[in-house]
This record gives structure tokens, C-alpha cells and sequence, in this order.
């Protein structure tokens, strides 16, 4: 049917280059102690930050983030046409109360931790179609609600397997407009690859890069295949979490689908958000780790052109407590958006 | 920043007019002993569908109403460029594992029993701008996995309240296409309103049809605010499912926000399923209630013709037992898609 903005089977063009025109981010205190922490907008003294719940807490993050974004872009809450959220939360309660608080037209996403380029991608259709800007894409999760709803309260003090991953507390927001030359932009989007859901028969809850790092494969072969680019062509190719253990997966399974990867230009958020001494074993993971890391990371260095180029890729395991014990195994999936710097 | 397609605070126009090319809906044995049971794809003997678990059965309903609606429209799996879906369960797991078996790009929607308007406004997009054509659309509840999760596993035997409203066990499915000479269109997509989150409050979680309401009258009063128009521009105004109770919340609202809506125009999928016979309480619900009623009976009106022009609103109640645990009031959220016929 020939959709003229496609490319092959999976890729998108934004011919319209959505701009980012602001990001903000806030995070938890161990994140705060991690080597990023300097660079977050705002930082929770506690893991509570001061609610009720950890879901509360949560909630807060991704609304605060959210409200400093739309600070830093000058704009109130009304400005905004629309807003597109998700979270690991079931029925991603913390982002829908987000919403409640902001009053902005709300689309929910659901990626697991792959939210928060899914919401990127969605938003830049919003706004490269001309039909609503500027969008605002928000992704967050918080460790202890994660531990609370996938594997067991804090309060058990289960020990944590070596390929386990600490899910991070913090929200990331990004906000997307059309190209407006009375503004500055951090970065624009220019094309974007939709994931297929792809399983490799993992079944172990606590070894998620396993699970996911198949499903970035497949999409970054999809993106490389549909537009006859090659790695080379980006500063880095950045996954959201897939840890130590997925990382090197993927290289394994990159090499093996025939779209070999090199190994000096691939980063991962996972493995950038905390310093190794601080123990998370395999990194960082969770909707709000590649969201944390956009925000803070990467979009500084395409403000700065560091980096011209990066292909943004959040990777989602996609289990729930009820299909593993089923005896299901777990599908991954991951979106990419290709981010560049303005000249 | 003048998006061109937008339209107001939440409207979205879809300039190339996303047709709808082929339809399908699977469902369980009591909805198919309800009034639009002859006319439904595909229908399970039993509850559990062969599958060993409700869970699976409800991954079965949203994958064959899929395949069903892609053997109809004469397509493949692998002619379909994206997939937009979701369901009740933690983690949207059942589309999820829909997705991996049909293998076609997947992008995971949340907004409760909203999800089916949100798939199509959102799928409407991606065809509308050309991002990616075909495009299909599903959403999919079952009556006892719904139940486990948010109240009571069925051998609890628990009794109903009079304003409780059943979950559907089934799934809807709709293929949307680019406008394509070479085929007979069922409708075509002409605007969406994103909805924002609205709480007034309602905590009991059996009176889902009070907590949606006024998100429903929110959608609809900006839809006439932005766009004009008036409730008597369309043959009918249909809700997911308000049920008994929501609908009249419904006209109590939307006339207290200044567009009071005319009863005999209004329709409500929950309220159509079932028979009132089936002493479902307060109606059906789930998002299989509006993409079931979707496929069977709104549909098939907009091609013979008897309808030229239905709003079509889905409305999600977004709470989880969490929230609601916590002491949470329970948001709503709906989306509306304006649906036509082609002549």
C-alpha cells in the first residue's frame, strides 16, 4: 500500500524533524551516588521522596519531572496537546496519575522497559503529522515498587541473582515540537524503527538482558536492512537496559542475524547509570533507566556536538508475575528513534 | 506552535481519511448467547477455549480475531506494517503474546477499556501520515482473568453489586488501510479527540460506569468545543461501556458542562452485548466490550449505509487493586474516534 513516509518493513521517516525542544529528569537518591547524578534536575532525598508509598513516590517523580520540563520550555501544562506516558506499574497507574495531575490529553504506553522509545516514537508521529505539538514523552519505575510487584517486597530481603538488575528510580521527559526558529533545540528526530515482539525461550525473571537482548537484535538488523545504513553511521547505538549480561548478547546475536555491531560505539543506559562499586550487579534497568539516561546523557551531548548522531533504543521484557508462573517464557521487544544533533 | 491537523485542545483530523479494509471479532459462549451472538467471526465452546489457562485463552481470542480480519482483507501476516494493542492484564501480557505470534510490528497501548479508541486513534496516525499502511488495530478482555486480577477468582463465588458490570471475553479487530481504489471500505477514520485524565472521586471499584462518566462527558464537550460541531451531526454517539448506571451519569454530566446530549442518539457497547436476561448487572465491560460491539454491530451499520456517521468512544477506568488499595479514587479516560461511511 505504499506508505510514503515508510521505509522496508519496520522503519518510519519523520520528514518534518520533530525538534526536542526541552528534557528534565528526576531520580532517587541511589542514582543521585551514581556518576550521572550531577546532571539530574531534581533528586529525591529519600526513596519515598517524602509520599506515602513507593507508588506515590513514583507518581511524584514522573510529575515533577514532567512540570520541570515544561518549566525549562516556558510553557504551562495548557500548552501542551498531548502526552504520552508509561511506566511497569500494573496498569501504569503511576503515569495515568501523572496525567490526573498535569490535565494534558494522555495517550498510555505499554513497552515494559522499552517505554520510553516507544512513547518517542508515537509523540514524534504526533508531531512530525502536524497533528498535535508540542507532545510530551515521560517514562519512569521505581526499585521498590518494580521489587514489590515482580519479584518480592524489600522487606523479604531476597538475595539478588548475578545477572539481576536494579530497576532505577527516576523519570525522564522529553519534549517534542515542530521545528519553530524562534526556539534553540537540543535535538530533532529523523526516522524510527517499530520492534517486533521476539522470543528466544528465556524463562529466567531474574536474567532479563537474556530476554531482551534477541528483540534489539532483531530491531536493530530491521533498521539496518530497511535503510541500507550501517552502524558507522551513528556515534553510538544505545540500548536501555540490557545490562552486562544482554550487551554482550547482543553482540553475539547481532553478529549471527548478519549486522555485526562494534563493540566501541555501543552504549548501554543500564551500564551507565550507577558506577560498578555500587553493586547492581548486571546495571541498571526499568522504564525509568533509559529515560534517566536520554534525558541527562545523551541529549546533553547532541546540544553540544560531542555526538551528531545516535540511535536510541529501549529494549522491554515483557513478563508478568501470572504468565511466568504459567510457565510462559519471556518475549522482548525494542523500538529505535534515530536522534540528531541541529546545525 | 499550529499543529495543521489539529483542531482545539484535543482534535485530531485525519486528512487522508484511514479507511477501515476488513474487521473480525472472536468471543466467549455467554456473549455469544447475547443478541449480537450470530454475528460474531469466530466463538469459543467453552470459557477456556481449549487453552490451559484464561490467560491463554485470552491470547487465543485476540489472535485469531487477528488472523481472521487479515484472512478477510486477503492479507498475510507479513503484510501488515504495525500492530497496535492491548487488554486488562497486568502488563498487557495477552497482546503481547498475540503480537509474538503473529510476529508483526507491535506498539502496546494502555488506557483500560479505553484501549480499542486509543489503538485506532493512535493506528489512524500512523496511516493518516503515512507512516505505515496496513495497520491493525486490536483489543481484547476475558470475563475470569479480569476477575482474578482485580476482585475475586471465580471458586471464590463472590456475590455481584447491583452496579457491577461484566467483562466480555472476546476480542475486536480492525485492519485500517490507506484509501485504496482496488478495495471496498467498511468506513473511514475523519477525527479523534485524545482524552485527558478525569477523577471525581468514585472509589468503589464496582462502579466502574460512575468513575468513567465524567472523562466520557469530558471527551465529548471538548470534542464540540473544538470542532463546532453537535451532538446531532452524528447517527449515534457510542460509549465502551458506561452500562446502566455511567450512561445516565453521562447525560447528568455532559449537560453540566454545557452540551447536553440527546438520549435517542446515544449508544452504549455494554449495554448492547449482553441481554438484559443474562442479568449482567449494570452491562458489559472490558476491552473487548467495545471492540467486539465494534466489529459486529457498529460496523457492519456504517457500510450498509443505515449509519453515515458514529462518534466512537471507548472509556477506561484506570485503577488497579494497588491503587485502590492504597486509598486511590479511581480516574477515568476516553478517546473518541469519529467513524463514517464511504459512498
Amino acid at each position: 500500500m505504499n506508505a510514503p513516509n515508510r521505509m522496508g518493513h519496520q522503519t518510519v521517516v519523520y520528514r518534518n524533524t520533530p525538534w526536542i525542544i526541552a528534557t528534565a529528569c528526576a531520580a532517587g537518591p541511589r542514582e543521585a551516588q551514581g556518576p550521572l547524578g550531577d546532571t539530574f534536575d531534581l533528586v529525591a532525598d529519600t526513596p519515598d521522596f517524602g509520599q506515602e508509598s513507593y507508588e506515590q513516590a513514583e507518581v511524584a517523580l514522573l510529575r515533577e519531572a514532567c512540570r520541570i520540563c515544561l518549566d525549562k520550555a516556558g510553557l504551562g501544562e495548557k500548552g501542551v496537546e498531548a502526552m504520552l506516558g508509561g511506566d511497569l506499574l500494573n496498569q501504569i497507574m503511576p503515569s495515568s496519575l501523572a496525567a490526573r495531575a498535569l490535565k494534558i490529553p494522555f495517550l498510555g504506553m505499554y513497552g515494559a522497559c522499552s517505554t520510553m522509545s516507544e512513547g518517542l516514537l508515537v509523540g514524534g508521529l504526533l508531531v512530525d503529522g502536524g497533528y498535535a505539538s508540542p507532545v510530551l514523552c515521560t517514562a519512569g519505575s521505581h526499585y521498590a515498587t518494580a521489587e514489590r510487584q515482580y519479584r518480592f517486597p524489600l522487606e523479604y530481603g531476597n538475595q539478588r541473582t548475578p545477572a539481576s538488575q536494579w530497576t532505577v528510580t527516576g523519570a525522564g521527559t522529553v519534549l517534542l515540537s515542530l521545528p519553530d526558529p524562534g526556539r534553540k533545540p537540543l535535538a530533532q528526530l529523523t526516522r524510527a524503527c517499530i520492534g517486533r515482539v521476539v522470543d528466544m525461550g528465556v524463562t529466567d525473571a531474574n536474567n532479563m538482558g537474556a530476554a531482551m537482548a534477541p528483540a534489539a537484535a532483531a530491531t536493530l538488523c530491521a533498521y539496518f536492512d530497511d535503510t541500507g545504513e550501517t552502524p558507522e553511521q551513528f556515534d553510538r547505538i544505545i540500548t536501555g537496559d540490557l545490562g552486562s549480561v544482554g550487551s554482550e548478547l547482543l553482540l553475539e546475536w547481532s553478529g549471527k542475524m548478519g549486522h555485526p555491531l562494534p563493540r566501541e560505539r555501543m552504549m548501554d543506559c543500564g551500564l551507565t547509570i550507577y558506577d560498578p562499586a555500587q553493586d547492581s550487579h548486571a546495571g541498571g534497568s526499568g522504564c525509568g533507566c533509559s529515560a534517566v539516561v536520554l534525558s541527562s546523557f545523551i541529549l546533553p551531548r547532541l546540544q553540544s556536538g560531542e555526538w551528531r548522531r545516535v540511535l536510541f533504543m529501549a529494549t522491554g521484557a515483557l513478563l508478568s508475575p501470572t504468565t511466568s508462573m504459567q510457565g510462559e517464557t519471556i518475549p522482548g521487544v525494542a523500538h529505535a528513534v534515530v536522534i540528531e544533533g541541529v546545525r
